[in-house]
């Protein structure tokens, strides 16, 4: 605890390394990123020795003092580990455009090198107002035997106004070369972490980091590489979904699920032009099937569409059929469906074989009131 | 009053244009666009006589049945008039993907032809969920005389769910070419109704008709064009800003101005950002100067900026220099300046001479309330 923004809180995460692990990420691509992101970016060329995640403050917005300071947490930790201060990765969440506490953070760190975590309490040292701990475990099977994958995140998906940030981490035991994780982790956060929206707000401190100890069996074969991306892109994926489930204000979780278009890329579109629309959030809130909405969205989703073409469906019920309302259709089973916690809006776009899916929430009277009264 | 969606209220409204007026015209970008809208589009190269307007339904997401009663009014139109159905321009606003009730609307157009009809009855006649009728009027100084600009809209900016329509028309006795015109409506067009926003979310019935009657003094000289565009503009910009306004849900209109980028469409990007966020839109709503959550939108635009060169204002106060706090920011002043109900946020790029603005209102409980609750 190095109260960085409140006392007695978890709020200091380190995570060591084995010697010889392979570690990628992927960052924000926010033009403002926080000082840690652009660290941790640099610093993943050496070989890494540890992580530091502070929350309660961002980093984010501070300049050259804010690299400073982020170096300075850095040397704390190598310091004490022996190792480089190009050799740590930082991380914060928080608040952001305030200067980093970092001399509370470097006088902390010692205490925090020093506790014997578990995954559930290292999910919980990087909480801001997450309401939940997210914390998933797999295995993967490879030729020399089972690899364990156990990931972390926070975010309660940019909902909440100054903790606009995410992080994932997730780490095998597997071995692997550096630059195969990286191609996979590219490919595990397109189809988990980003694919994930709440409000369309990119924060400046995202980040996702896969570490691949190599102290378990090697991923050698393409079958094995394959078995360890399913089982990354998994846990990836339901710690993505556990941060569209937590956000505070959110009272539906759903999966928007676009079919049958010419390349992943417009599917992609679609979705999120669907997952971003208020008009259409506003509605899933309201358990309201109003086709207009989702419609009218696909239409300005930026995609050379034949809305004659065009089908949507509501979990099982087929609501529109070549782009006009289907004849059959009843509102009532749409209601039904959209009542549900969790519901499906799946959009048949028929021009072609590519396929993207999106996981969104609703948008309430919480998430105004969340976003306009507090400040944390 | 034809009774589309709701006895006893103004529904439809004629406009007879006199023997070669120019008519020029801005549509919608929604593929989903309505019937109406193809209509209208492709009218409006011949010589036109006459509009018609009927609200409580947008006849769009109606597919070839939707076409075909469009048609009929602009049929039952001309039959009166003594000119041909190509030669009117149709227009919807109201309930998505419902069937226009032609033969109601047909039945009532004898009546609406002859309905002597001053501007202000005419924005009545339009209105659909706007608490105000918008209607506005100037004069432009010709070298032949003075022309008058008059333009009435409706639309409570796209926050209202199944009325998701803006329609505006602007007239002017003054003689101007069809193609000259539509040129100068384009580009006033960018300047007004182009430039707001509420949600993001673009309507399948937008339209912005602009008619030059030619019955007053003719724009001829580059002068008299630079006149006639000014009046026009200003006249579009009081509609697009009523709108605004009149959002329900809106608490504040909030002006958006990006200055010193490199291009206008840059420029517009970043403003567009800032006034879709949600995350920001709550903060104008709660008069929080959030500093982080306006950076962050400019630093996701999807401009190239070098983000240590950007100043950001809110009306006097500057807020951040150089991408981080202002050091003399004090917090309460940017509070006082957002609780007034109009306040410009201004962000400068330094990177360039142009410019744009973009007006926006905040987001509110009364938002989502609007959206999750009515469906009218």
């Amino acid at each position: 605890m190095a109260g960085v923004k409140k006392a007695n809180r978890k709020d200091l995460l380190v995570m060591r390394l084995a010697e010889g692990a392979a570690v990628a990420g992927i960052f924000t691509r926010n033009r403002f990123c926080a000082a840690p992101v652009l660290l941790a970016r640099k610093h993943l060329k050496n070989d890494v020795r540890a992580l530091v995640v502070n929350t309660g403050n961002a980093n984010a917005g501070t300049g050259a003092d804010g690299v400073k300071r982020a170096m300075e947490v850095c040397k704390a930790l190598a310091g004490r580990m022996g190792c480089e201060a190009w050799q740590v990765l930082p991380f914060s969440t928080g608040v952001i455009m305030e200067p980093l506490p970092s001399e509370r953070i470097c006088a902390a760190v010692p205490v925090a090198l020093n506790v014997k975590s578990d995954w559930l309490s290292a999910a919980e040292a990087i909480m801001t107002t997450d309401t939940l701990p997210k914390a998933f475990s797999t295995k993967a099977r490879l030729a020399k035997g089972e690899a364990s994958v156990t990931g972390i995140a926070k975010g309660a998906g940019m909902i909440r106004p100054d903790m606009a940030t995410m992080l994932g981490f997730v780490a095998t035991d597997a071995g692997i070369d550096a630059r195969k994780l990286q191609a996979l982790v590219k490919r595990a956060a397109e189809r988990s972490f980003n694919a994930i929206t709440v409000d369309g707000d990119t924060s400046t401190n995202d980040s996702f980091i896969v570490i691949a100890t190599g102290q378990g069996p090697a991923a050698s074969s393409q079958k094995d590489l394959a078995s360890l991306e399913v089982a990354i892109t998994d846990v990836s994926q339901r710690l993505a979904q556990a941060i569209i489930r937590d956000g505070e204000g959110a009272t539906k979780f759903v999966t928007v699920r676009v079919e049958r278009g010419r390349s992943e890329a417009e599917c992609r579109k679609v979705a999120y032009a669907i997952a971003h629309s208020p008009l259409v959030k506003t509605a899933f809130f309201a358990s309201d099937p109003n086709l207009g909405r989702i419609l009218a969205a696909v239409g300005y989703a930026g995609v050379a569409l034949n809305t004659e073409k065009i089908d949507l469906h509501i979990d099982d019920v087929l609501v529109a059929k070549n782009g006009g309302r289907n004849p059959a259709f009843q509102e009532a089973d749409a209601v039904a469906a959209m009542k549900k916690p969790e519901f499906t809006v799946r959009v048949v776009l028929n021009r072609g074989k590519a396929a993207a899916t999106v996981w969104t929430c609703d948008f309430s009277f919480d998430y105004v009131k969340i976003n306009a009264e507090y400040r944390t």
